[in-house]
């Protein structure tokens, strides 16, 4: 298999996971942080499918942290396919979550006007949440492709 | 270059790129058909990011049913390059799209609940037009990860 920028079991494959898994947390974090967001059943959305991708990425972070440590070669079939199908997977919930979120700050803020009249939601945290969301979901979908290429060059 | 299903110039291709095309119209005709979808900035860009869907596969379907009448090979890198950046621009918008309606028809429906109180809006038409558009997007799936595929055998 080729060595490719981000493939498993190396530096630069631990540091997107790092990513992936920081910036999903965070996400989290500045969600349950905003008043209301239970209001909405995409933002509930948005904090399991975070959720997953944070377990998913730790996991990962976890696996590449090892293979780095002990020089195993983590590039076999049978692991790139389980890490390609779970990347997907992820990849997919994740963009999904994230513009189900954005689609509902965007009509709370300008087509209900919920931001700036009663109820007086905290449109600016959503919006933060969901732009953490999208650059761990950007992190992801790098993996993902990179996973994609690895599998179809073996 | 491997010969797959779903591959340029070849009648899998072709039936998918009509799929792709037939769904996403139809998605736009039943979303225009619903009274007051205008109200959502998010059923306005499905409309968009669905039209866009529909020019794209139109042409590579023109382009298609060409390549089966003169035999001609569409399999050449920089073409498969074309269409791996195109599938995959035009995937992600309308993933995007299809999702950013979708949460927004969940917040009416449950949680606003403004299909049966007022302004009554029709959520089942907004309900079709998401699967409508679900579909075109996962036939478009296929195709970009079959693009992808062939360009990585390269």
């Amino acid at each position: 298999m080729k060595e490719l920028f981000g493939s498993p079991g190396r530096v630069s494959g631990f540091g997107l996971r790092v990513g992936q898994f920081v910036f999903a947390a965070a996400s989290i974090g500045v969600m349950v942080s905003a008043r209301g967001f239970f209001n909405s059943t995409a933002f509930c959305y948005l904090i399991a499918s975070m959720g997953l991708q944070v377990l998913w990425s730790f996991g990962l972070a976890c696996l590449d942290l090892h293979s780095l440590r002990s020089k195993r070669n983590l590039q076999n079939p049978v692991l790139v396919s389980l890490f390609v199908v779970g990347d997907w997977v992820t990849s997919i919930l994740s963009l999904a979550a994230a513009c189900a979120s954005g689609g509902v700050t965007v009509l709370y803020s300008r087509d209900l006007n919920y931001c700036k009249q009663p109820p007086y939601f905290p449109c600016s945290r959503f919006k933060i949440s969901i732009v953490l969301a999208f650059i761990s979901w950007s992190l992801l979908a790098i993996s993902s492709h990179v996973m994609f290429w690895l599998l179809a060059n073996v």
